[in-house]
């Protein structure tokens, strides 16, 4: 019988097996992304993404500069994650052999419009093609710390209250092609606050939560009522049959921010939002213990399971 | 009608599009790799590839551990086609859902091997799976300058001589697999004498070395009976009907180097290889004007064409 599948087993052989000087590299495999000495006082942080047809878009329902925009758009979120500031970009496809020019040039407009926007210029790349009807886009990232110390998954501390940006759930409905990366929100709140721990929820704020209780070390709770449910979550609730919380929870590709901030400057948070660009919703708190509990409107609480994607599985 | 396709015309078209500022990117697309400004003194070079199944390498002649090798050494031959010394690398992998964790598991030691032979760790990276027979594994790579200043395509001066390490053609009988990255070979070098501009051969010595002529602006000549021609280039020309000769012009994947030699410093390298590793062979040199020719050996020359393969033709 073979062994069990699973993306984060995987991942987690692969850091066993990983040996790396901290001070040459202070962050390893397990975070949004890494930072790399380069010598002397410089260093920077690394993160490489790829979108797979079938699996992160559809070409039925999404354009190939939606493609593109997205491709970058998910790496600039783990910048936004790590509160770190974009510098470049570099960008590779697998064009498959049935599209055409016109196709090939749109995904790449797309990877500049993200690009352009955030300043982070695509300064490099390289172009492949198959004999498959499907695309795979690749992007991998440079940031630097630029003033903020890059912000962890694992720096959580049991007292911290939990807050997300925006609205969770249903962005498969089309917020997941077009969303905008929390990178400036990410620094403003930085700026502002002791953010112990932050993610940007790529795999749904169960699984997400659940990445920050462990790396940290803690328990986070979370209330079923603070949550906020985005009208995409209700809309796709009333089609599928699930509830919208269960949405918001689980579905995954929000790229918000979920970020567990100092108790004290926490409150500043509670008394007036910072952000003028996106709603921060403090939806829980960071307990002694592990694992990740759900309560309801009524007191009672229970596990909260990572109902995330999990790939490999 | 659709526009015509092609890899160098898309690279040329998105060129075209990019805006850098040449403080902060003083190498952007179009070379080996991108040189990064990261704030002061402070410079990275980065370079992403890619490896598709059944372009790249086929899995019922290949291992998973052979193809994770060859995912992290291509990356490897980009540092040493700018004489860089690697810093860390990146890596990702969307695994076929068909696959099992022996299969990941190996691949993922296949590039742990080539990072360690190289002291050039994999800092980080991401793991996805899609309902596709196939593996695309990526890498993106960074390296420093480190006391070589990093060497171009575009410097060649007319009466540069042309030299190439190791043998060429016929890779696809094994050495695409199992290659040595000239990493050592292009710092000693990049040491001992001036290197005007340098590739790794990748596409093919007919399509490199027109890499080289048409950046820097000028022409190139090499002598058809001074090429380095594999035994492997010889055993396939036996079962194809192409000569030798065509295997070691056009084959591609040899991931040796082609470097153009600043006169004086290239009639020391005749006198005396300083590699141990490798076979340095003096195969012709650069003149002024465009394009590639081969001069036969009775002194009758032709225009040699790109006969590398391009993607998205």
């Amino acid at each position: 019988m073979s062994e069990p599948r699973g993306e984060w087993k995987l991942i987690e052989w692969i850091r066993s097996r990983t040996r790396l000087d901290p001070t040459a590299f202070p962050i390893g495999p397990g975070d949004d992304m890494a930072l790399v000495g380069l010598g002397g006082e410089s260093q920077c942080l690394l993160t490489i993404d790829a979108l797979l047809e079938g699996t992160h878009f559809d070409l039925s329902k999404a354009t190939p500069k939606q493609v593109g925009y997205k491709a970058m758009a998910v790496s600039l979120s783990d910048a936004a994650a790590m509160a770190a500031k974009p510098v470049c970009a570099l960008a590779w496809a697998g064009l498959p052999e049935n599209r055409d020019m016109a196709f090939a040039k749109d995904l790449s407009a797309g990877m500049a419009d993200a690009a352009e926007k955030f300043a982070c210029p695509i300064v490099g790349g390289d172009i492949t093609s198959w004999n498959q009807p499907l695309v795979t886009v690749g992007t991998a990232l440079v940031a630097r710390p630029a003033g903020i110390i890059p912000i962890r998954r694992s720096g959580a501390k049991a007292g911290d209250l939990l807050f997300v940006t925006g609205e969770l759930g249903g962005s498969v409905l089309g917020r997941h092609l077009a969303f905008t990366p929390r990178v400036t929100e990410a620094r403003q709140l930085a700026a502002l606050v002791t953010i112990h721990a932050m993610i940007d929820l790529s795999d749904g704020l169960s699984t997400d939560l659940g990445h920050i209780a462990r790396e940290s070390g803690v328990a986070a709770e979370i209330m079923a009522d603070a949550i906020p449910v985005s009208e995409d979550a209700k809309r796709l609730a009333k089609e599928d049959g699930r509830t919208p919380l269960d949405h918001a929870l689980n579905d995954g590709e929000d790229f918000e921010l979920l970020l567990a901030v100092e108790p004290v400057d926490a409150q500043d948070l509670l008394k007036q939002n910072p952000l003028k660009s996106a709603r921060l919703t403090h939806i829980g708190r960071v307990v002694e213990g592990g694992g990740v509990s759900l309560v309801a409107p009524d007191g009672s609480r229970a596990a909260l399971e990572p109902g995330g994607y999990e790939h490999f599985k």
